[in-house]
């Protein structure tokens, strides 16, 4: 299973239910692995897509298939997969139609001699409800997206406050109530009031709706505001985030490895699990612990050792 | 809240515990409205994506600033909501930045003398880990996607097979109990035996994953079979699935309303809130009830009247 999670440093916060002081501990956490795959066709990029490493020629191959490019085993002639580097057209002549298992994120096809793209698929690939890798021309450029640092907001919010926007929001949710399936995003101050939400079948979705009313209102970049979505926390969804100046970012649900990663690197603070009055904090965890401690007392004081 | 939510005609299956009959009744229900967005500047079409209809200026806008193509209000000179017919550019002179709040599938937006589109983010458009329309080139296209037809699938499934599919597929992903935080697809025979299980973080890749080890493994097409998805069915997932050749697809969560019309369309069975032994089946009833039904029994004989 190596490549399909990945470790990190997590600190978990429980609220007691006699309101005395947060229970934090600091442990390690295994986050499902989210990395980019970049798929050629005949040596030409075509698409990006955001995936679990594993199964990747599958992957490229159920592909084409949802996308109408080939409908048989027979129409591929090879899919390796490769890193950027050391990729060359995937004409090795593999007996294997799936051709080597390699690992790598580029996943290179070659087509059966005949069978071409659609010139209008090549450059119409569109975006969709999932959409924060759109216009990337390559891995490169997607992994350098972000060169914002929010490393100096100074917004803190306490655990308490976090713990309670969940309710926050599905109460503010008016679309969930008749349908079930709706997700939704919200934006809070770090105090806890709430001043927009947004729902939408897709997540993504919502978050722009979110930023969009921001930037017509005039209040972008949303600094000392905290972002709650209701799903997982992909990397696009902190891509999101962060392109709008919001320093927190929670989540009911789990993040992905790669939205650890782009918060670590853009000083944005990432919560995940955020329901029945706890919470894991990945990155940024000073906003949170800071405003958990009663003043003048030892920042992480509460924490024990890690295990 | 018009256009937010859309009523579809539901049949609810409930399994008793004593192993008695299942109880079936038919009603109405509200489903999430999913409806494509297309979004032009300056006149040429630049993406799609599907959406909830309702606060599009701001979808648009926001969809903008993540795709880092605006970053001030003052980028934008107008957005018109419009349907395909009657938009001309957004050149309307509107004061207001978010332009007129008209209804339809079209977002045209203007931007500011002098700011023009980087020519390889229009090039570049690609696909995520949601993308079942990608390579697209226009809302009718996607809207004609699909001509397969299911309907002549023989398959059968019985209501308390189906109830049995969520612990199977749960019980055979491996990466979410390490992580929590992973879609799921699994496909399996109208039996109720498990074929294949994929995990990923993006639900389409999961179903991908599945279609590409039928297609290199000569499954395809995959008749008879039941898929199962972890989250909601979007049309995306529905689209997938037909082109698949698979006639059954059951959600654990919610359908969109493109996501009913598109199976209702293909002749797909497709069932929701699949969980806790009981279950919402939206098309192609005739799979489900036909199987439930004793022998010589009449069909739908159970089934009070609507309400």
């Amino acid at each position: 299973m190596a490549g399909r999670t990945a470790r990190r440093r997590v600190l978990r916060i429980s609220l007691p239910g006699d309101a005395t002081a947060p229970v934090t501990a600091e442990r390690a956490d295994f986050l499902a692995a989210e990395e980019p795959l970049g798929i050629r066709i005949d040596g030409e990029a075509l698409a990006i897509t955001m995936r679990t490493p594993g199964d990747d020629i599958d992957l490229t191959a159920g592909f084409l298939v949802s996308e109408g490019v080939i409908t048989s085993p027979e129409d591929i002639t090879g899919i390796v997969i490769c890193s950027g580097e050391r990729c060359g057209h995937a004409d090795h002549g593999h007996a294997d139609h799936g051709g080597a298992a390699g690992t790598g994120n580029i996943a290179d096809v070659t087509l059966r001699p005949g069978l071409t793209l659609r010139p209008e698929l090549r450059r119409n690939f569109m975006t969709t409800s999932a959409c924060g890798v759109c216009g990337k021309t390559s891995i490169a450029e997607l992994a350098a997206t972000t060169d914002l640092d929010l490393s100096a907001d100074q917004a803190r919010v306490t655990p308490a406050t976090l713990a309670g926007l969940p309710d926050a929001l599905r109460a503010a949710q008016r679309v969930f109530d008749r349908t079930g399936g709706l997700h939704a995003a919200g934006l809070f101050t770090a105090d806890g009031d709430l001043l927009a939400v947004r729902e939408d079948v897709g997540r993504h979705n919502a978050v722009d709706k979110i930023v969009g009313w921001a930037l017509r209102t005039g209040r972008l970049p949303l600094s000392g505001c905290v972002l709650l979505v209701s799903g997982r926390a992909s990397f696009e969804l902190v891509q999101k985030a962060v392109l709008a100046g919001i320093p927190v970012l929670a989540a009911v649900s789990a993040p992905s490895s790669l939205a650890a990663d782009l918060a670590q690197q853009a000083g944005l603070t990432l919560v995940g699990f955020l329901r029945g009055g706890s919470m894991n904090v990945y990155t940024g965890q000073q906003r949170v612990l800071a405003a958990a401690q009663p003043a003048g007392s030892r920042p992480g004081g509460s924490m024990p050792a890690a295990n």
